[in-house]
C-alpha cells in the first residue's frame, strides 16, 4: 500500500527554482541495442570478475564497520594509474576520488562555487554541468560552442574577461559532440582564468590528445582534472570519479566532502579493477576502431559526422532529430537525444550492435536526412 | 611523486565561509577496542556474507552498465523491511535511498533548504546536521535542549513561531545523548511547524518508542522520516540511508539527486543484507542487554548516565572529558568526545569490549570525576 499518495509535489514547500522541473536521465529501456550512454559493452574479463568475488569474500565480515574515510588504499592505486597513463608522476595526495564524476564535480562546485559565485561552461556538453551548479546554487554562464562544435576561444576569452566566472568547465573530449580541445586551448584560458578551471576528461582513454594532467605543474592553483572509470574503465556500474590536482584541492574538498562517502565495496573493487587495467583497457583499441569503422559507413551514407576522440559519435543532420530517435528505437536500437537539434549521439557498442546500428541508420536515413 | 605540493590551500579560490574550517570525522585510530562511532559490533553472518559473495559473483559481469538509476528493487526490499519493522504499510514510493543518510539528509536540504532558508535542530545532536546545512547554503538555528538533554518543547514552539524555518530536524534517539522524544511531542512540533520537520531515527531499532512512520498519515506534506542501515543493521561499510515519507517527498529530491548515485553493488548487497535481517537485528535484543548491563556498572560506579534507548550511553560528569577521552585511549579504549563539556560518548561493543572499557572507566573515574 502506498501511504500519503494523494500529497502533490506541489503542496510541499520545495525550493522555488526547482518547481515544474523533472529529474535529469536518460531513459532506460530494455531493448536488444542498448548504445545510449557511452558505456564500455565489454563486460568485465573473468579474472577480474573473479578477483571481485575474492575481494568481496575477503572484506564482507566487515561490513559492519565504517569505511576508511579518506580513502588512502584507493588514490595510492589510482594514483599509480594516473602516472602511468598520462607519464605525469603524481602521488595520493594529488587524488581525490568520490561515487561517481557527478560527486567529484558537486563536491568541487560545494567549495569553489556556491551562491554569489558563477561557472563559465561551452555547450552543447556534459549536460550534468547546468544541473549541478543549479543544484549548487552557482550561476552557470554558456559560451555557446561554434557550428562544427569547438569551444570559440576569442569568444570564451571575451567571456571571461566580461563575467569572471570563479569555475570554468572543459570537457575534453566533449561529451556528446566527441571533439576535444588542445592542450595550448586550454593554456590559453588557464592564462586568462581568474578561479578554476576543471577539465573533465571522462573519455581521456579514447583520445589521442595528452591528458592536462601535464599542466598541473605549471598551473597548480588553478586546475583540476576530473576523470572517471565509468566509461574505458569498464565500470559504470561502480561509480568511481575521480580527479587530480595539487593536494590543496584534496584539502579543499574534503571539507564539503560527506564523511565516509565511498564504500567499503566501492573501494576494495575499484581497487579490484584498477589491478586489471591492462585487460580492460585493451578494449579501448577496439572501441576507437569500431568508432573509426563507424563514422566510415555514417559518411558513405551521407550523414555529417563530429569528429570524435570518445567512444561515441555525433551525427546529423535530421530534420527532426526526435522522431529519427523514435525511429531508431522502433528497430530496437536505443541511441540518445540530447536535445541538440539536428544531430543524434551514438555509443560505440559491440560490433555486432553497431552493425544493428549501421542497418537501420541506413533505413532511417534513406527518409529523414 | 607528489606533484604541487607546495601550493598551501589558502592559495585556492575557497568560498570564504569554508576558509580556516577543518574536515568533520572522528579521528579513526586502529586500537584494540573500538567503541566509538557507534556501529554494531557483530559481522554479518557467515549466511550473509555467503549470500553477498554470491551476489556479487552473479553481478559483475554487469559492472560495465550503468545501475538502475532509481533503485526501484531495493526501494521495494525497504518497504517490506519498515512495513514489518513499524506496522505501517508502506510502498517502494514511500521509500528514498542514498548513500548513507548523510547523502539522504543533504538531497532533502537542497530540496527544502538552501540560500535564503533555515534549518531549526536541537543540540547537542547529530553534528552532521549543522555540517549539511552550511554545506547547502542552509541557515542553522538551534534550539538548545534541556540541561538533561530532552528537547525543550516550549522553547522548540517559541523558537518555530519567531524564525519559522522551513526545516526542523528531531534526531530520536538523540545522537550523542541517547533519549528520544515521545510522538506526542513531535506531533506538537508538527502542528506547529510552517515546513517539513525531518526526524531522524538512525537508532530506532533500539528503542521501544513506536516510530515517527506513524505520523505519516497525518502529516504528509510535513514529515520525513530519515533512518539508515549503518547502526542496527550491521551495514556501516556498505553505506545505505533511506527515507519513509509521501511519494512527493521522492519526487522532490529526485530533481536533486545525481543520477546513478547508487552503485550496482550497493544496491544489491543492501537488498541482500535486508533478506538476513531477522538474523541481523537478533544482535539488537543482546546490544540493548548490554546498554543495560554497562549503565549499571557506570551508575554504580558514580557516573551520570543519560538515559539511552539507543546502542551507545552519554555519560559524565568529567572536569575535562577530553582529558579523559584521552585516558580511556592510552588504555586502548576508543570513545568518542563530541565536545559536550562533561560528558563522554561510549558505543556498545561486544561483551567483552564493554568489560575492557567498564574496567578503564572504574580506573581512570576514581581519578578524574
Amino acid at each position: 500500500m502506498t501511504l500519503a499518495s494523494t500529497t502533490p509535489l506541489s503542496a510541499l514547500p520545495l525550493r522555488e527554482e526547482l518547481r515544474g522541473k523533472s529529474a535529469y536521465g536518460a531513459p532506460q529501456l530494455t531493448v536488444p541495442v542498448q548504445i545510449n550512454t557511452n558505456e564500455n559493452p565489454y563486460s568485465p574479463s573473468p579474472a577480474l570478475i573473479e578477483d571481485i568475488v575474492e575481494t568481496v569474500r575477503g572484506l564482507a565480515h566487515t561490513l559492519n564497520r565504517y569505511p576508511e574515510r579518506d580513502c588512502v588504499d584507493l588514490r595510492t592505486e589510482l594514483a599509480h594509474y594516473i602516472s602511468e597513463q598520462t607519464g605525469v608522476e603524481v602521488s595520493m595526495e594529488n587524488l581525490w576520488a568520490a561515487n561517481g564524476s557527478n560527486e567529484v564535480l558537486q563536491q568541487l562546485l560545494q567549495a569553489f562555487g556556491g551562491p554569489g559565485r558563477s561557472v563559465l561552461g561551452f555547450q552543447p556538453s556534459y549536460s550534468m554541468h547546468p544541473i549541478l551548479s543549479d543544484g549548487t546554487q552557482t550561476r552557470f554562464i554558456n559560451c555557446p560552442r561554434t557550428a562544427d562544435f569547438q569551444i570559440d576561444i576569442a569568444a570564451a576569452l571575451a567571456a571571461i574577461e566580461e563575467h569572471q566566472p570563479d569555475i570554468i568547465m572543459v570537457t575534453t573530449p566533449n561529451n556528446p559532440t566527441g571533439g576535444v580541445t588542445s592542450l595550448a586551448d586550454i593554456r590559453r584560458l588557464l592564462e586568462a582564468a581568474p578561479g578554476i578551471i576543471i577539465v573533465d576528461e571522462a573519455y581521456q582513454e579514447f583520445s589521442s590528445e595528452p591528458s592536462a594532467v601535464s599542466l598541473i605543474e605549471e598551473f597548480p592553483e588553478r586546475l583540476v582534472v576530473s576523470r572517471t572509470m565509468s566509461k574505458a574503465f569498464d565500470f559504470a556500474g561502480g561509480r568511481l570519479g575521480y580527479f587530480v590536482a595539487a593536494p590543496a584541492f584534496v584539502e579543499a574538498v574534503m571539507l564539503v566532502r560527506l564523511p565516509y562517502h565511498l564504500s567499503v565495496l566501492t573501494q576494495a573493487v575499484a581497487i579490484a579493477a584498477l589491478r586489471h587495467s591492462e585487460d580492460t583497457l585493451a578494449t579501448v583499441a577496439t572501441l576507437v576502431k569500431e568508432r573509426e569503422r563507424v563514422e566510415a559507413s555514417l559518411t558513405e551514407m551521407g550523414f555529417e559526422v563530429i569528429p570524435s576522440q570518445s567512444n561515441f559519435l555525433f551525427f546529423g543532420r535530421w530534420e527532426d532529430q526526435h522522431q529519427a530517435w523514435q525511429e531508431f528505437l522502433d528497430r530496437g536500437v536505443l541511441i540518445r537525444d540530447v536535445g541538440v537539434q539536428g544531430y543524434l549521439r551514438v555509443s560505440m557498442g559491440l560490433p555486432e550492435e553497431n552493425d544493428a546500428f549501421l542497418a537501420a541508420a541506413r533505413e532511417i536515413g534513406r527518409k529523414n536526412s
